[in-house]
């Protein structure tokens, strides 16, 4: 098992204060390392003869550990620890976006302008033609990232307050990587209608609705409803997201092993929002054969479901042999482990018994369904959902791209084809001459990814009818006629 | 009556192609002049032996106008009209605000800061404390402008969409003026409870609420639902924004007039959302003897109002006498007119039966009820809601500068104390010696007034135990302890 490492996640910065003199800091920095902490930035505060003030950032395996790293430095003589500041939460201060105006007003005629009263012959032109309003208003480059709190990370049932910090963070990667303006709306409710009659009743000003962290079976009822009932894209992106870059990363781990998607046997294990949805998209790529598992065991026809619908319809889908029994069961002679479940469900007797080149991916977080370590040389290509080890199967590399092309050409939804499209430029872009075991998804930070995943999204839009304009930018003088 | 000028609201920029000749640029303004058209910016595109190329801005009456002007270039020899542009629509292309991230995310360290794994450890000390999230989110700085577009502007029930450029430029004020983050939230729905429901679950995000364009009486029941519902201010700027820059107008011409709130006989014409408010705001203020009127004359206890709740209850917390009739016999003697209603309804001669001095607020948008020109030297101090004449009645000298207070403060409300208080800090923005006739208001580009405003209501909010915190500003370096 792993041991867990020190993490940038857990960093703290200690100000201490000390005698100028050969040798002080060593002892520091030494003091640190024994003590298991990693030693990022060293900053100076002030120097001068009398004493050396100083900002050390040390990251740490956890808020403990910070503590005791903390405690260690307090126990030095002539080292005055003076304040033990925390990057993360000083990074989240009064929160990590903003509304901006992309345009100045500074005079009357600029009021004139942007508001009354020029503005009312826009919101005229609006109310005469409402397609007007993907033109003149933010409504085309705007998405709501919409939660309720109730799965949020690995945590659980946070509530939308809670969530609000991962929301922001979202929004700042929507921008960042794919130029889009996301905003947080956090729901003070689990109810499901309600939460679909409130998403409906705000989405006016959308171009785009992305579900984020609404727990299982709850998501799937309300991403149906939304996708039903409006006429912009909606993408649970816990689902999809997921599902479209494990398909992105298998589909460079077959290039490696020379497999093909329709010989494959795929154990899917986890049946959550993550687990049905990364089943279905493999079925969608050619898989037949897929097994779902979960903790009763392999779902067959004829097995108990106890209410649970969602498991249920998709015993239904899966398991063409109908097989039954435990995890070890379904993995005999299986090429591909797919893990959306719990750390250390997956035991190296179980990946013996797969065929030979055997594919796991164990995506549970923070701690995968089995450690790299404990299978190496047994598996052929492995990837987790950490960035401290090889292939981190990130969300990441999806919805920035996603969203901005469905934008592009104002989509009025998210299909299948759409996703196949954004998996297929994933995995397009890793470059054939660097694909290897431990390289087989792009960097998130790749922009030229995030380009090509909005290209091929659009493209798909177009062909399969659900694109509502062709051209993709806006002419810089179009004139507003007769307006 | 005023004959309509020409406004940058209806400008057209005329692209024209003519040859490189002495006089030809003459013939042109000329032109341009003799149709009504009010020149601005002129550009050179191009230049050369050939000919020249410019860009000619011209301020018009309205949209035929400016067809007229265009029609007219386009009869003149040697003279080719290229193109014709709206600069109003130009700027609203692509909507006229964005989000913007905080920090940058260049690397898997910031990744990790602003997303996960980092970002969790925020979620969870929320979580634990649920008050930190005004510190570790946007919630402190984030106002909801909600509308569902039932009275835009003048304009009337336009709907949600069309209502969104005016919410956009709403946003701009609020950040441009006051720091704000202001998101548009237009709702598809116009019933009453959905409108409160939907509010109340997206209210998690948000520090405050303000409620624009919903119509009466709707906008009274929405607003005393959200306001007894949510711990956060919410605040209807069409009533309460302009009763607090008309009540600061009004405290500036009772300076010039030499008269005392409580000896007033007011008039308040045109009883709807604004009209009720602004009512109650002057009685908040020391008026005792208010009268309000509408088309069936004045609300008086006796009257048929026909369901009309809101007018009866007006009628019962006015008119201290009971006089009934109608506007003519409401205004002898009175000491000031105000004005909520619609274009030409006050007559010359109404206003000399009033009393000496009279003040006469004329705020119907965009034709006031009486022009200025027709009761110059007959009126002491005249205001109107319109920027081209003096004493504009601009919402927009209020509204950034009181959630700017309230949020500062993280209040609970916004309640009359604050509101007051904020009319007074508008009105001291006028300086004693440059206080007069024509200039009883302030300009909404004196930042130093938004300011002034902010930090009153915000002890407006201290005294009247609303206020959450009492520290205006984060700390740099505030440590997130034990997290």
């Amino acid at each position: 098992m792993a041991e867990k490492q020190p993490s940038i996640a857990y960093s703290i910065t200690v100000r201490a204060e000390y005698p100028n003199r050969v040798g002080m800091l060593g002892e520091i920095t030494s003091a640190i390392g024994d003590a298991g902490g990693d030693i990022g930035a060293i900053d100076t505060v002030s120097s001068s003869r009398r004493g050396m003030i100083r900002d050390i950032t040390i990251n740490t395996r956890d808020s403990s550990h910070g503590e005791d790293i903390v405690k260690r430095l307090k126990t030095l003589s002539e080292i005055r620890v003076m304040s033990v500041s925390d990057p993360i939460f000083l990074r989240h201060l009064g929160g990590k976006i903003e509304i901006t105006s992309k345009t100045p007003v500074k005079t009357r005629n600029d009021m004139s302008i942007v508001y009354t009263p020029g503005v009312g012959r826009v919101t005229t032109a609006i109310y005469e033609d409402p397609s007007a309003v993907w033109t003149l208003t933010g409504k085309g480059n705007s998405v709501a990232i919409v939660t309720d709190g109730s799965a949020v990370l690995g945590l659980g049932d946070m509530g939308p307050a809670a969530a609000l910090p991962v929301m922001e963070g979202k929004s700042v990667l929507f921008k960042e990587m794919a130029g889009v303006d996301a905003w947080p709306i956090c729901l003070d409710t689990n109810d499901p209608d309600e939460i679909v009659e409130t998403v409906k009743n705000i989405s006016v000003g959308f171009g785009g609705i992305n579900l984020e962290d609404i727990s299982a079976p709850r998501c799937f009822y309300i991403e149906q409803r939304l996708k039903d009932e409006l006429d912009i894209p909606v993408f649970h992106d816990d689902q999809h997201g997921t599902a479209v870059v494990l398909l992105a990363a298998l589909i460079n781990a077959l290039k490696i092993t020379g497999k093909r998607m329709e010989d494959l046997k795929v154990v899917v294990n986890g049946i959550g929002a993550g687990g049905i949805a990364c089943g279905k998209i493999l079925m969608s790529a050619g898989v037949t054969n897929l097994i779902g598992c979960d903790r009763q065991g392999i779902l067959h026809r004829g097995a108990e479901f106890k209410g649970n619908t969602a498991h249920e319809a998709f015993g239904e889908i899966s398991n063409p042999d109908n097989i039954e029994g435990d995890l070890s069961v379904a993995l005999g002679d299986a090429d591909v482990f797919l893990g959306l479940s719990g750390p250390n469900v997956l035991t190296p007797k179980m990946v013996s018994n797969m065929k030979v080149d055997p594919i796991v991916f164990a995506m549970a977080n923070p701690d995968p369904e089995i450690w790299p370590e404990e299978v190496e040389g047994m598996v052929r290509v492995m990837a987790t959902g950490r960035s401290d080890y090889p292939n981190q199967i990130n969300n990441a590399l999806c919805f920035p791209g996603m969203f901005r092309g469905a934008l592009d050409v104002r989509a009025r939804e998210i299909n299948e084809e759409m996703k196949l499209a954004a998996a297929h430029a994933i995995a397009s872009g890793v470059p054939k001459s660097d694909l290897n075991e431990d390289f087989i998804v792009p960097s998130i930070f790749d922009l030229g990814v995030v380009r090509k995943v909005a290209r091929e999204v659009a493209s798909a839009a177009h062909k399969t009818g659900v694109a509502r304009r062709t051209r993709k930018r806006l002419g810089p003088f179009s004139l507003a006629k007769g307006r």
